[in-house]
Protein backbone atom coordinates (compact mmCIF):
# COMPACT_ATOMS: atom_id res chain seq x y z
CA UNK A 1 0.00 0.00 0.00
CA UNK A 2 1.03 3.55 -0.73
CA UNK A 3 2.13 5.22 2.56
CA UNK A 4 1.06 8.57 1.21
CA UNK A 5 -2.33 7.22 0.73
CA UNK A 6 -2.30 5.46 4.23
CA UNK A 7 -1.28 8.74 5.96
CA UNK A 8 -3.68 10.67 3.88
CA UNK A 9 -6.70 8.20 4.66
CA UNK A 10 -5.48 7.85 8.81
CA UNK A 11 -5.53 11.86 8.83
CA UNK A 12 -9.06 11.70 7.50
CA UNK A 13 -10.00 8.75 10.62
CA UNK A 14 -9.34 10.78 13.13
CA UNK A 15 -11.64 13.61 11.86
CA UNK A 16 -15.05 10.69 12.09
CA UNK A 17 -17.08 10.93 14.63
CA UNK A 18 -17.26 7.90 16.38
CA UNK A 19 -21.35 8.47 15.20
CA UNK A 20 -22.01 9.76 11.96
CA UNK A 21 -23.24 9.74 8.23
CA UNK A 22 -20.21 9.33 6.43
CA UNK A 23 -20.10 10.03 2.53
CA UNK A 24 -17.26 7.24 0.91
CA UNK A 25 -15.31 8.61 -2.34
CA UNK A 26 -14.38 6.85 -4.98
CA UNK A 27 -11.09 5.76 -6.23
CA UNK A 28 -7.55 4.55 -4.46
CA UNK A 29 -7.11 6.84 -1.73
CA UNK A 30 -10.96 6.37 -1.06
CA UNK A 31 -10.20 2.86 -0.82
CA UNK A 32 -7.65 3.20 1.29
CA UNK A 33 -9.81 5.14 3.58
CA UNK A 34 -12.74 2.88 3.59
CA UNK A 35 -10.61 -0.23 4.75
CA UNK A 36 -9.19 1.70 7.55
CA UNK A 37 -12.85 2.94 8.27
CA UNK A 38 -14.14 -0.79 8.27
CA UNK A 39 -11.37 -1.83 10.58
CA UNK A 40 -11.71 1.30 13.11
CA UNK A 41 -15.28 0.98 13.00
CA UNK A 42 -15.45 -2.43 13.98
CA UNK A 43 -12.42 -1.83 16.49
CA UNK A 44 -13.65 1.01 18.23
CA UNK A 45 -17.96 0.01 17.91
CA UNK A 46 -18.49 3.28 15.51
CA UNK A 47 -21.87 3.67 14.96
CA UNK A 48 -21.36 4.65 11.14
CA UNK A 49 -23.88 4.88 8.35
CA UNK A 50 -22.26 4.89 5.13
CA UNK A 51 -23.44 6.27 1.82
CA UNK A 52 -21.23 5.33 -1.48
CA UNK A 53 -20.34 7.08 -4.85
CA UNK A 54 -20.04 4.51 -6.83
CA UNK A 55 -21.20 0.73 -7.38
CA UNK A 56 -17.46 0.17 -6.77
CA UNK A 57 -17.23 1.95 -2.94
CA UNK A 58 -20.87 0.09 -2.72
CA UNK A 59 -19.62 -3.22 -3.25
CA UNK A 60 -15.92 -3.02 -1.24
CA UNK A 61 -18.11 -1.24 1.94
CA UNK A 62 -20.55 -3.66 2.34
CA UNK A 63 -17.72 -6.24 1.49
CA UNK A 64 -16.11 -4.97 4.60
CA UNK A 65 -18.97 -4.79 7.18
CA UNK A 66 -19.51 -1.22 6.94
CA UNK A 67 -23.34 -0.41 7.04
CA UNK A 68 -24.13 1.06 3.57
CA UNK A 69 -27.24 3.03 2.67
CA UNK A 70 -28.42 4.97 -0.55
CA UNK A 71 -27.95 8.74 -0.19
CA UNK A 72 -31.98 9.00 -0.53
CA UNK A 73 -32.89 7.34 2.92
CA UNK A 74 -30.70 9.70 4.45
CA UNK A 75 -31.45 13.56 5.08
CA UNK A 76 -27.60 14.83 4.95
CA UNK A 77 -24.50 13.33 5.21
CA UNK A 78 -22.11 14.84 7.97
CA UNK A 79 -18.82 14.09 6.45
CA UNK A 80 -17.53 12.86 3.15
CA UNK A 81 -14.04 11.49 2.46
CA UNK A 82 -12.71 11.57 -1.39
CA UNK A 83 -9.49 11.86 -2.97
CA UNK A 84 -9.32 14.51 -6.03
CA UNK A 85 -7.55 14.76 -9.08
CA UNK A 86 -5.86 17.89 -9.11
CA UNK A 87 -6.84 20.81 -6.47
CA UNK A 88 -5.65 24.65 -6.52
CA UNK A 89 -4.58 26.77 -3.62
CA UNK A 90 -7.83 28.05 -3.21
CA UNK A 91 -9.26 24.66 -2.70
CA UNK A 92 -11.62 23.88 -6.14
CA UNK A 93 -11.10 21.17 -7.64
CA UNK A 94 -10.98 18.40 -10.47
CA UNK A 95 -12.34 15.30 -10.14
CA UNK A 96 -13.56 12.33 -12.06
CA UNK A 97 -10.78 10.25 -13.31
CA UNK A 98 -12.45 7.06 -11.92
CA UNK A 99 -15.49 8.62 -13.72
CA UNK A 100 -17.62 8.94 -11.13
CA UNK A 101 -17.71 12.42 -10.89
CA UNK A 102 -21.75 12.28 -10.62
CA UNK A 103 -22.46 10.99 -7.67
CA UNK A 104 -19.63 12.00 -6.07
CA UNK A 105 -21.06 15.52 -6.99
CA UNK A 106 -24.12 14.66 -5.76
CA UNK A 107 -23.03 13.63 -1.85
CA UNK A 108 -20.66 16.21 -2.21
CA UNK A 109 -23.68 18.68 -2.53
CA UNK A 110 -25.53 16.91 0.27
CA UNK A 111 -22.78 16.68 2.92
CA UNK A 112 -22.35 19.01 6.03
CA UNK A 113 -17.96 18.83 5.40
CA UNK A 114 -15.76 17.31 2.56
CA UNK A 115 -12.81 16.21 3.18
CA UNK A 116 -10.38 15.86 0.14
CA UNK A 117 -7.07 12.98 0.43
CA UNK A 118 -4.26 13.60 -1.55
CA UNK A 119 -0.93 13.43 -2.29
CA UNK A 120 1.33 16.48 -2.95
CA UNK A 121 1.62 15.80 -6.44
CA UNK A 122 -2.27 16.65 -7.32
CA UNK A 123 -1.60 20.29 -5.39
CA UNK A 124 -0.93 22.74 -8.37
CA UNK A 125 -1.40 26.93 -7.78
CA UNK A 126 -3.53 26.70 -10.85
CA UNK A 127 -5.72 23.70 -12.30
CA UNK A 128 -5.30 22.04 -15.86
CA UNK A 129 -2.66 19.73 -15.08
CA UNK A 130 -5.74 17.30 -15.03
CA UNK A 131 -7.61 16.77 -17.94
CA UNK A 132 -11.52 18.10 -16.93
CA UNK A 133 -14.36 15.24 -17.31
CA UNK A 134 -17.68 16.05 -18.49
CA UNK A 135 -20.37 13.55 -18.20
CA UNK A 136 -22.45 14.11 -21.35
CA UNK A 137 -25.89 11.94 -22.09
CA UNK A 138 -24.70 9.75 -25.42
CA UNK A 139 -27.49 11.15 -27.43
CA UNK A 140 -25.94 13.64 -29.56
CA UNK A 141 -22.75 13.61 -27.37
CA UNK A 142 -20.93 14.28 -31.00
CA UNK A 143 -22.49 17.72 -31.25
CA UNK A 144 -21.24 18.52 -27.49
CA UNK A 145 -17.67 17.21 -28.72
CA UNK A 146 -18.11 19.67 -31.86
CA UNK A 147 -18.66 22.51 -30.17
CA UNK A 148 -16.32 21.69 -27.65
CA UNK A 149 -13.58 21.17 -29.93
CA UNK A 150 -14.37 24.35 -31.64
CA UNK A 151 -14.25 26.23 -28.26
CA UNK A 152 -10.53 24.59 -28.13
CA UNK A 153 -10.58 22.20 -25.53
CA UNK A 154 -9.06 19.43 -27.36
CA UNK A 155 -12.06 17.16 -26.15
CA UNK A 156 -11.51 13.34 -25.81
CA UNK A 157 -14.06 9.99 -25.49
CA UNK A 158 -13.04 8.47 -22.69
CA UNK A 159 -12.31 5.31 -23.48
CA UNK A 160 -12.18 1.50 -22.09
CA UNK A 161 -8.69 -0.83 -22.63
CA UNK A 162 -10.63 -2.56 -25.22
CA UNK A 163 -11.40 0.99 -27.37
CA UNK A 164 -14.95 0.98 -26.75
CA UNK A 165 -16.21 4.50 -24.94
CA UNK A 166 -17.07 4.07 -21.00
CA UNK A 167 -20.39 4.14 -19.79
CA UNK A 168 -20.35 5.61 -16.45
CA UNK A 169 -22.86 4.08 -13.62
CA UNK A 170 -25.57 6.51 -15.12
CA UNK A 171 -24.89 4.92 -18.40
CA UNK A 172 -23.57 8.61 -19.93
CA UNK A 173 -20.48 9.24 -21.87
CA UNK A 174 -17.26 11.10 -20.40
CA UNK A 175 -15.57 13.60 -22.68
CA UNK A 176 -12.34 15.05 -21.24
CA UNK A 177 -11.48 18.39 -22.01
CA UNK A 178 -8.33 20.17 -21.50
CA UNK A 179 -8.66 23.47 -19.50
CA UNK A 180 -4.84 24.83 -19.11
CA UNK A 181 -5.04 28.14 -19.31
CA UNK A 182 -8.11 29.02 -18.40
CA UNK A 183 -8.61 31.69 -15.64
CA UNK A 184 -12.53 31.94 -15.19
CA UNK A 185 -12.96 28.17 -14.09
CA UNK A 186 -15.93 29.53 -12.79
CA UNK A 187 -17.44 30.81 -16.18
CA UNK A 188 -16.18 27.41 -17.69
CA UNK A 189 -18.61 25.45 -14.97
CA UNK A 190 -21.19 27.65 -15.78
CA UNK A 191 -20.82 27.54 -19.84
CA UNK A 192 -20.12 23.41 -19.62
CA UNK A 193 -23.15 23.16 -16.89
CA UNK A 194 -25.82 25.40 -19.41
CA UNK A 195 -25.16 23.12 -22.39
CA UNK A 196 -28.29 20.86 -23.89
CA UNK A 197 -27.19 16.97 -22.78
CA UNK A 198 -23.81 18.04 -20.26
CA UNK A 199 -25.22 16.08 -17.01
CA UNK A 200 -22.34 17.44 -14.96
CA UNK A 201 -18.71 18.19 -14.72
CA UNK A 202 -15.78 17.40 -12.90
CA UNK A 203 -14.99 20.72 -11.43
CA UNK A 204 -15.85 20.92 -8.66
CA UNK A 205 -16.12 24.80 -6.82
CA UNK A 206 -15.96 25.45 -3.50
CA UNK A 207 -16.88 22.02 -2.47
CA UNK A 208 -13.67 20.82 -0.35
CA UNK A 209 -13.89 22.31 2.93
CA UNK A 210 -10.32 20.43 4.19
CA UNK A 211 -7.61 19.30 1.77
CA UNK A 212 -5.45 16.46 3.59
CA UNK A 213 -2.10 16.30 2.75
CA UNK A 214 -0.85 12.34 3.15
CA UNK A 215 3.05 13.26 1.74
CA UNK A 216 3.64 16.22 3.92
CA UNK A 217 0.94 15.86 6.63
CA UNK A 218 -0.52 19.37 5.97
CA UNK A 219 -3.87 20.16 6.57
CA UNK A 220 -5.51 23.20 4.74
CA UNK A 221 -8.95 24.41 5.73
CA UNK A 222 -10.83 26.40 2.78
CA UNK A 223 -10.57 30.36 3.47
CA UNK B 1 -58.36 12.27 -35.59
CA UNK B 2 -58.55 15.58 -33.65
CA UNK B 3 -59.04 18.04 -37.02
CA UNK B 4 -56.94 20.83 -35.17
CA UNK B 5 -54.15 18.50 -34.93
CA UNK B 6 -54.32 17.90 -38.61
CA UNK B 7 -54.48 21.37 -39.23
CA UNK B 8 -51.29 21.91 -37.39
CA UNK B 9 -49.61 19.41 -38.61
CA UNK B 10 -50.58 20.20 -42.63
CA UNK B 11 -49.13 23.64 -41.68
CA UNK B 12 -46.10 22.46 -40.63
CA UNK B 13 -45.83 20.26 -43.46
CA UNK B 14 -45.77 22.91 -46.12
CA UNK B 15 -42.92 24.27 -44.22
CA UNK B 16 -40.43 20.83 -44.83
CA UNK B 17 -38.36 21.11 -47.69
CA UNK B 18 -38.15 18.60 -50.66
CA UNK B 19 -34.83 17.50 -49.13
CA UNK B 20 -34.15 18.45 -45.72
CA UNK B 21 -32.89 16.82 -41.97
CA UNK B 22 -36.12 16.40 -40.29
CA UNK B 23 -36.11 16.40 -36.59
CA UNK B 24 -39.11 14.23 -35.37
CA UNK B 25 -41.06 15.71 -31.93
CA UNK B 26 -42.94 13.43 -29.62
CA UNK B 27 -46.30 13.25 -28.28
CA UNK B 28 -49.84 13.53 -30.35
CA UNK B 29 -49.60 16.46 -32.42
CA UNK B 30 -45.82 15.39 -33.74
CA UNK B 31 -47.51 11.53 -34.07
CA UNK B 32 -50.09 13.27 -36.51
CA UNK B 33 -47.26 15.16 -38.68
CA UNK B 34 -45.09 11.99 -38.44
CA UNK B 35 -48.05 10.33 -40.13
CA UNK B 36 -48.66 12.98 -42.80
CA UNK B 37 -45.00 13.68 -43.51
CA UNK B 38 -44.57 9.93 -44.04
CA UNK B 39 -47.29 9.58 -46.84
CA UNK B 40 -46.37 12.66 -48.23
CA UNK B 41 -42.33 11.78 -48.73
CA UNK B 42 -43.73 8.55 -50.27
CA UNK B 43 -46.04 10.51 -52.86
CA UNK B 44 -43.60 13.05 -54.03
CA UNK B 45 -40.27 11.00 -53.84
CA UNK B 46 -38.81 13.70 -51.15
CA UNK B 47 -35.21 12.71 -49.69
CA UNK B 48 -36.30 13.41 -45.99
CA UNK B 49 -33.35 12.17 -43.33
CA UNK B 50 -35.41 12.04 -39.94
CA UNK B 51 -33.70 12.56 -36.50
CA UNK B 52 -36.40 11.38 -34.09
CA UNK B 53 -36.39 12.69 -30.36
CA UNK B 54 -37.91 9.30 -28.81
CA UNK B 55 -37.76 5.77 -29.03
CA UNK B 56 -41.35 5.72 -29.62
CA UNK B 57 -41.12 8.11 -32.34
CA UNK B 58 -38.23 6.22 -33.86
CA UNK B 59 -40.38 3.33 -33.80
CA UNK B 60 -43.25 5.11 -35.56
CA UNK B 61 -41.23 7.17 -38.32
CA UNK B 62 -38.92 3.47 -39.61
CA UNK B 63 -42.27 1.34 -39.64
CA UNK B 64 -44.02 4.71 -41.78
CA UNK B 65 -41.23 3.73 -43.88
CA UNK B 66 -39.07 7.00 -43.01
CA UNK B 67 -35.46 7.21 -43.36
CA UNK B 68 -34.44 7.26 -39.48
CA UNK B 69 -30.71 8.04 -38.40
CA UNK B 70 -29.67 8.77 -35.20
CA UNK B 71 -28.63 12.85 -34.27
CA UNK B 72 -24.71 12.02 -33.88
CA UNK B 73 -25.01 10.76 -37.69
CA UNK B 74 -25.87 14.08 -38.98
CA UNK B 75 -24.31 17.59 -38.44
CA UNK B 76 -27.09 19.49 -38.13
CA UNK B 77 -31.04 19.47 -38.31
CA UNK B 78 -32.67 21.77 -40.71
CA UNK B 79 -35.96 21.75 -39.09
CA UNK B 80 -37.55 19.82 -36.56
CA UNK B 81 -41.63 20.11 -35.89
CA UNK B 82 -42.58 19.44 -32.03
CA UNK B 83 -45.40 19.19 -30.15
CA UNK B 84 -45.51 21.47 -26.79
CA UNK B 85 -47.82 21.31 -24.14
CA UNK B 86 -48.24 25.27 -22.88
CA UNK B 87 -46.43 27.69 -25.18
CA UNK B 88 -46.33 31.49 -24.03
CA UNK B 89 -46.75 35.07 -25.90
CA UNK B 90 -43.17 35.33 -26.74
CA UNK B 91 -42.92 31.89 -27.42
CA UNK B 92 -41.00 30.44 -24.66
CA UNK B 93 -42.87 27.53 -23.54
CA UNK B 94 -43.05 24.21 -21.40
CA UNK B 95 -42.43 20.80 -22.71
CA UNK B 96 -42.10 17.38 -21.13
CA UNK B 97 -45.84 15.72 -20.57
CA UNK B 98 -44.86 13.18 -22.85
CA UNK B 99 -41.72 12.44 -20.90
CA UNK B 100 -38.82 13.42 -24.06
CA UNK B 101 -38.11 16.45 -23.04
CA UNK B 102 -34.02 15.68 -22.71
CA UNK B 103 -33.98 14.43 -25.89
CA UNK B 104 -36.66 16.79 -27.53
CA UNK B 105 -34.39 19.99 -26.29
CA UNK B 106 -31.13 18.47 -27.51
CA UNK B 107 -32.25 17.69 -31.35
CA UNK B 108 -33.66 21.41 -30.77
CA UNK B 109 -30.64 22.70 -29.61
CA UNK B 110 -28.97 21.26 -33.08
CA UNK B 111 -31.86 22.50 -35.67
CA UNK B 112 -31.78 25.45 -37.39
CA UNK B 113 -35.78 26.07 -36.99
CA UNK B 114 -37.75 24.63 -34.62
CA UNK B 115 -41.26 25.12 -35.24
CA UNK B 116 -44.48 23.97 -32.70
CA UNK B 117 -47.57 22.68 -33.18
CA UNK B 118 -50.13 23.28 -30.81
CA UNK B 119 -54.13 23.94 -30.54
CA UNK B 120 -55.10 27.32 -29.16
CA UNK B 121 -55.52 25.85 -25.47
CA UNK B 122 -51.76 25.33 -25.17
CA UNK B 123 -51.39 29.47 -25.71
CA UNK B 124 -51.57 31.77 -22.61
CA UNK B 125 -50.19 35.10 -21.31
CA UNK B 126 -47.50 33.82 -18.99
CA UNK B 127 -46.65 30.32 -18.61
CA UNK B 128 -47.60 28.36 -15.45
CA UNK B 129 -50.97 26.18 -16.06
CA UNK B 130 -49.18 23.33 -17.18
CA UNK B 131 -46.25 21.95 -14.58
CA UNK B 132 -43.13 21.59 -15.14
CA UNK B 133 -41.39 18.62 -15.77
CA UNK B 134 -37.53 18.77 -14.27
CA UNK B 135 -35.59 15.65 -15.23
CA UNK B 136 -33.41 13.91 -12.38
CA UNK B 137 -30.53 11.50 -12.02
CA UNK B 138 -32.17 9.10 -9.92
CA UNK B 139 -29.68 8.61 -7.34
CA UNK B 140 -30.40 11.54 -4.75
CA UNK B 141 -33.68 12.76 -6.52
CA UNK B 142 -35.17 12.60 -2.88
CA UNK B 143 -32.80 15.58 -2.10
CA UNK B 144 -33.35 17.58 -5.21
CA UNK B 145 -37.41 16.96 -4.20
CA UNK B 146 -37.01 18.23 -1.14
CA UNK B 147 -34.95 21.31 -2.51
CA UNK B 148 -37.84 22.37 -4.75
CA UNK B 149 -40.45 21.56 -1.62
CA UNK B 150 -38.40 24.10 0.34
CA UNK B 151 -38.81 26.54 -2.35
CA UNK B 152 -42.61 26.06 -2.63
CA UNK B 153 -42.48 24.44 -5.99
CA UNK B 154 -44.93 21.72 -5.13
CA UNK B 155 -42.57 18.55 -6.57
CA UNK B 156 -44.37 15.59 -7.31
CA UNK B 157 -42.62 12.62 -8.70
CA UNK B 158 -44.00 11.78 -12.28
CA UNK B 159 -46.06 8.36 -11.85
CA UNK B 160 -46.81 5.24 -13.70
CA UNK B 161 -50.23 4.31 -14.38
CA UNK B 162 -49.13 1.63 -11.84
CA UNK B 163 -47.71 3.74 -8.96
CA UNK B 164 -44.50 3.01 -9.84
CA UNK B 165 -42.19 6.33 -10.81
CA UNK B 166 -42.02 6.84 -14.45
CA UNK B 167 -37.95 6.00 -15.72
CA UNK B 168 -37.19 8.31 -19.21
CA UNK B 169 -35.49 6.80 -22.02
CA UNK B 170 -32.09 7.68 -20.45
CA UNK B 171 -33.33 6.10 -17.35
CA UNK B 172 -33.70 9.14 -14.86
CA UNK B 173 -36.97 10.39 -13.08
CA UNK B 174 -39.18 13.52 -13.69
CA UNK B 175 -40.19 15.68 -10.65
CA UNK B 176 -43.04 17.86 -12.01
CA UNK B 177 -43.27 21.21 -10.17
CA UNK B 178 -45.94 24.23 -10.14
CA UNK B 179 -44.00 27.32 -11.07
CA UNK B 180 -47.72 29.78 -11.44
CA UNK B 181 -46.48 33.24 -10.96
CA UNK B 182 -43.05 32.97 -11.34
CA UNK B 183 -42.40 35.98 -13.51
CA UNK B 184 -38.24 35.79 -13.68
CA UNK B 185 -38.22 32.11 -16.17
CA UNK B 186 -34.64 32.94 -16.81
CA UNK B 187 -34.09 32.93 -13.61
CA UNK B 188 -35.43 29.33 -12.60
CA UNK B 189 -34.27 27.82 -15.68
CA UNK B 190 -30.88 28.69 -14.21
CA UNK B 191 -31.77 27.66 -10.81
CA UNK B 192 -32.66 24.30 -11.77
CA UNK B 193 -30.09 23.74 -14.35
CA UNK B 194 -27.29 24.23 -11.79
CA UNK B 195 -28.72 21.94 -9.36
CA UNK B 196 -26.29 19.06 -9.40
CA UNK B 197 -28.27 15.85 -10.48
CA UNK B 198 -30.67 17.79 -13.11
CA UNK B 199 -30.09 16.60 -15.89
CA UNK B 200 -31.97 18.93 -17.73
CA UNK B 201 -35.99 20.60 -17.35
CA UNK B 202 -38.87 21.02 -19.37
CA UNK B 203 -38.58 25.25 -19.60
CA UNK B 204 -37.81 25.77 -23.52
CA UNK B 205 -36.68 29.20 -23.61
CA UNK B 206 -36.24 30.79 -26.98
CA UNK B 207 -36.39 27.40 -28.85
CA UNK B 208 -39.30 27.98 -30.79
CA UNK B 209 -38.89 29.70 -33.98
CA UNK B 210 -42.37 29.08 -35.27
CA UNK B 211 -45.89 28.70 -33.56
CA UNK B 212 -48.35 26.90 -35.69
CA UNK B 213 -52.24 26.81 -34.11
CA UNK B 214 -54.22 24.26 -35.43
CA UNK B 215 -57.75 25.40 -33.95
CA UNK B 216 -57.53 29.20 -35.28
CA UNK B 217 -54.82 28.53 -38.74
CA UNK B 218 -52.55 31.51 -37.16
CA UNK B 219 -48.80 31.44 -37.81
CA UNK B 220 -46.46 32.86 -35.14
CA UNK B 221 -42.71 34.00 -35.36
CA UNK B 222 -40.23 34.70 -32.68
CA UNK B 223 -39.34 38.08 -32.70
Amino acid sequence: MNNDKVRAAQMALERIPEKAIVGLGSGSTATVFIELLAKKAKEEHMELTCVPTSRQTEELAASLGLRVVDIDLVDHIDVTVDGADEVDDALNGIKGGGAALLFEKIVAAHSHKNIWVVDSSKKHHQLGHFKLPVEVIKFGSRHIYKYLDRHGLKPEYRLLSDGHRLSTDSDNYIIDIDIQGIEDLDGLANQLKHLTGVVEHGLFMEICDELLVGSTGEAFERK
